[in-house]
């Protein structure tokens, strides 16, 4: 239990093996957390992007609070893609148990994209923050094509 | 939208009255928010529970780390209750809108319930960490029990 908690702080320590068991009561609260995680993640990251698109206009301070919540965000959900979350209201591809150091791989870069644009934000330069936006949307999309369903 | 933005640092500035479109796209989005966000710290939060009434095994860290996403994710509901999001896939109470000040001290009371239970479990101790569960479970109770419809 241990070694699954530490996800928070030191995410390569997560198992993709651990029993959903061990932190959630059921298989449906695990697949529901890690959705409504990405959820909240999304809508804030959504807001940097409307501005790097210039759909909305740039204001610094919600920049840098919303990506230091969709860092916070990322970290979380990860430890809810243990065994026996494959099936149920979930659009996560099988794959994900098989290929489980790949999935991770993109699941660690996409945490480690979203840092980065949490820093660019602080320092408040609309053009750092477009780039970063630009690759954290790739992480995004790059794990969404190899493991979610349409 | 600076000041709606302001409350992941400062709740005390957000303000019921702030348009939901001015953070969030639809209406829609707004209330999953809300209703996602919760549903993370209550899991969190949950946890804390069950070790508190001793249906689970103490786990220091465990106790810790989710005590820590709880609090965080304490605060990231409120700016999602703005005018025009009281209707929908929501059991929000309509008095939410009608009797914002009151609303506003019962969110309050809970982050700030929720941030002595992450301080009791960062030291550890078991009984500190039962006593704060209780106050912040009575806290989501008294607002529930207000607020919230059946």
């Amino acid at each position: 239990m241990k070694k699954i908690a530490s996800f928070l702080f030191a995410a390569a320590a997560v198992s993709l093996a651990t029993p959903a068991s061990a932190q959630f009561a059921k298989p449906e609260d695990a697949i529901k957390y890690r959705k409504n995680a990405l959820f909240v993640m999304q809508q804030n990251f959504a807001r940097l992007g409307a501005m790097a698109a210039g759909k909305a206009s740039f204001d610094a301070k919600v920049a840098a609070e919303s990506a230091a919540v969709a860092e916070f965000m990322s970290k979380l959900p990860w430890a809810a893609f243990g065994e026996g979350t494959d099936k149920g209201d979930t659009r996560a591809k099988p794959e994900i148990w098989k290929e489980s150091v790949k999935f991770k791989e993109y699941a660690d870069k996409m945490q480690s994209e979203m840092s980065k644009l949490a820093a660019a934000s602080k320092t408040g330069n609309l053009d750092d923050i477009k780039t970063a936006v630009s690759a954290t949307g790739g992480s995004c999309k790059t794990c969404h094509d190899a493991y979610r369903k349409d």
